[in-house]
């Protein structure tokens, strides 16, 4: 297996679950809004709800029931709504928008950093996400995640799995897609990036939904199968 | 003057003659690509005259007179007009492909990387540049240059001073324009992200033409005058 990875120049990167863990940041940053607001609301099912509605949200944009928008709109959308469904009023529009941007600051994975960084000395490492330019920047401050470039979907107006997002991103990078690998939670993302040539690396995040939703994921074929972003660099051959 | 920045979220960067020094890059590794290659020509002019192509070809895109290209694809259209000038013949394909390479591997102005790893800091520090995200992207890692983020005229398909390559910057940063303060070592970059909005750095590079060829900066109206990036960090407070 290891001579196929010869050629690959960048590696490119789902960050929602992939990098960063999404459900816990939301959880433990919702529950201080709360206690500073005096709203009393389970937030691990709020953290859940927020992410449940992100997929057909997109969804919407893809097929074109909704207008582009990128994802801070999305966000702010299902936010909107879940904040009638969990009975939550009184938010001025500025703290409302400070919690639709919690976004922004979600915690990486106790190896991404690391990882990452070592990942970095031999190949490009971009981000490749559904998640906006800014928001990814304003993370990858926040969390110190050393990216080389950060790439989005927001860059062709178009969702993951949409096959643009993927040759768009190997075409910024001045790269043939064989030479981009995608590195991802989500098989999903893998196969569609694989259908248009990319390499392919999993690396599972059961803890993604919390622990009480341990998922286990589907086999893939991917080219490679990685326990964390530090094992990726083994893999790889790294140090 | 100093309150006027306190709104200021990002900066954008010029990059060729702002934070690379083109001239000396060209002319060093260009003689020893003559060595290697027993191409026996005067550097200098080769760099001089890559350069002076540069503009003029940008604004046959400007124009419609040329479909959109990336500058790796019109810095090898004036490379190849200049090697039949300068009667260069006999490389092979690699051979030219990497040298017009060259403007990916530049080398930063002795206080650019420091300046910008104070800078952001406080700020976030992004590309805004007419080089495609390939280059920039090889350039930052090559050249150990900590953006943010890397923002290019390539994502708009329109080349600076069009208004829409510092438009869709301020957008993708999710920023207004006043929040964005544009950084460039040329007034007329800053005239043109001034007119949308951008409060402005001029930077002066005397010697961004080469020690025989000092440039006086023309005066501008730029909110900030700064002799490197290290005291664009002192004047805008970041130790």
């Amino acid at each position: 297996m290891q001579t196929s990875h010869t050629n690959v120049k960048a590696l490119t990167f789902d960050v929602f679950g992939t990098v960063v863990d999404w459900y816990s940041s939301i959880v433990i940053e919702g529950e201080k809004f709360g206690n500073t607001h005096s709203i009393d609301i389970d937030w691990a099912q709020f953290a859940l709800k927020w992410r449940a509605g992100y997929g057909p949200a997109m969804d919407k944009v893809r097929r074109g029931e909704l207008p582009w928008q990128n994802i801070d709109a999305l966000h702010r959308l299902i936010l909107d709504n879940l904040l009638a469904e969990f009975k939550i009023v009184g938010l001025s529009e500025t703290h409302k928008d400070h919690l639709n941007r919690v976004w922004h600051r979600l915690k990486p994975w106790p190896d991404a950093v690391n990882g990452l960084a070592r990942l970095r000395k031999r190949y490009i490492v971009a981000t490749l996400s559904n998640g906006n330019i800014a928001l990814l920047t304003n993370m990858a401050k926040f969390a110190g995640l050393p990216w080389d470039c950060i790439l989005s979907a927001e860059l062709t107006q178009h969702y993951k799995p949409d096959p643009e997002v993927y040759q768009t991103a190997a075409a910024l990078l001045g790269l043939s897609p064989n030479e981009v690998m995608m590195v991802a939670a989500h098989p999903g993302d893998l196969r569609a990036s694989q259908a248009v040539g990319f390499q392919t690396a999993l690396v599972p995040r059961p803890l993604e939904y919390g622990p009480d939703n341990v998922r286990e994921v589907t086999a893939h074929a991917s080219d490679l199968v990685a326990g964390d972003f530090n094992e990726l660099a083994d893999l790889l051959g790294v140090k």
